[in-house]
């Protein structure tokens, strides 16, 4: 709003994205119109990445803004609903420049097509502070096709796509500047996890009739098995021994098996479904063409137990765990 | 999003305000459930405040928050929609105490009871940067009652709500400190508008059978007077000697009138109406409770003229005007 040079910011980076929904009015009204005719419900989510908390400064344009858009459409994904179209309002200062703006719209070009969504309305503010991307989405599921994450029941299997650990690597190397001891291709990979997270959509499209509780995992495997858990009012045991580790996180030994599990920013669906259903569980995972793992199973009463690969019970702090 | 403390924070002061709206499941799952079986097409607006540049760091809290929601609430009001439910983003640094919360939570609780809406969603960041708030609104609006910005044809009416520049004299009277020469009931209305802006909901829907064209005043009088003028591909002719002021920016000599209709943050709303509806539009002005004042025309051609008392016509830029 009312920042010189907004208009014309807006006109030639995002009003593009824009383009292909009529109702986002091409970003020139005061707000979109959104055709919800089929009558089915709409699911919103909201999520801000800030500078120096969620990314990087010297982190590529096009990938802060895709991470922006994609950690909101994990939330879609761990919904079992499909994205339809997203606003977004940013915050920007050294960051902004033309080239940055250009970067940061291709980079979104490259998603709204990946994903199938639009923009639908945006505000950029030019301010002293650091830069922040805040992001709404729009999504439609049927009803009561719903996934939550207060539906696990006492028996269920428990499970994880993708793997676990990676985004935090990927920012402890970023920080520390750190390529000593592991082959540069695992390093781009890990920060790769970290910079540009893979929202799970066609998974959580694929499991909408299979699970009964599902969320992303964005605090970390540790605290979302936790937040699962209490909404559903059951207990999570989680398998250490059958976490899935990617070839970065293997390659470094000085990266606890603690610190991978209370890392964030994974943004993998992490899922209860009942014992019944794992080959269904299996097919789902092939028809979407993501890797799911079996990493435990949930029972009566509350909390979560950790079990170590002898299968003894330990705890876990952000400094590493020990036997209870 | 993994902000130590973040959940308690939402739990206690945030959540409250999802209550009364099922689908928001007090905020504890990844997005929200908006149910749209009337089938109505649905609105989005998206704005973002940030520190420094749409409120001042010594702001109340309560009055910050609905600032941001207020704004928000304008775009809607201008679309002639109706607001269901909003999210907040908020990117946190000095401000963020538990007092602040609170009252910033109060205050958005006022505004939920006042405008008929609720919190669907949101999101909390720490940073080390300046604080903003980014909200998204989602409303609603029959199928072709939408008002847009694009109607305005050659001789209609131009109409404006309320009153102008009173938002750019507080914040004028807030960053001077200046209290001289003003009487001091003058200066906090002034203040107030700036804080704390009207949506004029009412009025978009009663306008929405009524006008041809409709805009809120976020950049300038002169500024979204300019965009609707484009949108609708005609010119505006802004009669000033009708212009509404204030007592607040009447009191003060020395606020120059191209300020007045060059700052920033009125929210009222900028609207064009066939003259055959003149007792209409006083009709819905009466009804909803707002001051409506025609202050110009619509002509073929492109621009905007500005005439002044005697009808001469002037340019206008942020330093002044002058006879062309």
């Amino acid at each position: 709003m009312s920042q010189s040079g907004e208009f014309d910011l807006i006109a030639r980076f995002f009003a593009p994205l824009a383009s292909g929904y009529p109702g986002a009015y091409d970003l020139t009204d005061d707000a979109a119109l959104l055709d919800v005719s089929d009558g089915n419900p709409r699911v919103v989510a909201t999520d801000m990445l800030v500078e120096g908390v969620h990314f990087l400064p010297d982190d590529p344009a096009d990938r802060i803004a895709q991470k922006a858009l994609r950690v909101n459409l994990s939330d879609i994904a761990a919904m079992g609903a499909e994205p339809e179209g997203y606003t977004l309002a940013m915050s920007l200062s050294t960051l902004w420049d033309d080239a940055w703006l250009e970067a940061a719209a291709a980079g979104l070009r490259v998603d709204q097509d990946r994903f199938g969504v639009h923009l639908l309305g945006g505000d950029t503010v030019s301010s002293g502070g650091v830069a922040s991307l805040s992001i709404t989405v729009i999504g439609s599921v049927p009803n009561n096709q719903i996934l939550r994450r207060s539906g696990a029941v006492s028996g269920d299997d428990l499970y994880v796509s993708g793997t676990i650990g990676d985004a935090g690597l990927g920012l402890r190397l970023l920080q520390e500047n750190d390529d000593s001891g592991i082959d540069p291709a695992l390093r781009a990979a890990a920060i790769s996890r970290y910079q540009l997270p893979e929202p799970r959509l066609r998974l959580g499209l694929a499991l909408r009739s299979l699970v009964n509780a599902c969320i992303d995992v964005s605090d970390g495997l540790v605290a979302d098995l936790t937040h699962l858990a209490e909404s559903s009012d059951v207990a999570a045991i989680l398998d250490l021994a059958a976490v899935p580790w990617s070839a970065a996180v293997e390659a470094c030994a000085d990266y606890a098996v603690a610190r991978r599990i209370t890392a964030g920013d994974d943004y993998e669906l992490l899922f209860a479904a009942p014992a019944s259903r794992r080959s269904a569980v299996e097919a789902a995972a092939e028809t979407s063409g993501t890797v799911v793992t079996r990493i435990g199973s949930f029972a009566s009463g509350a909390g979560i137990r950790i079990l170590d690969p002898a299968g003894d019970e330990i705890e876990v702090d952000d400094t590493g765990y020990r036997h209870r």
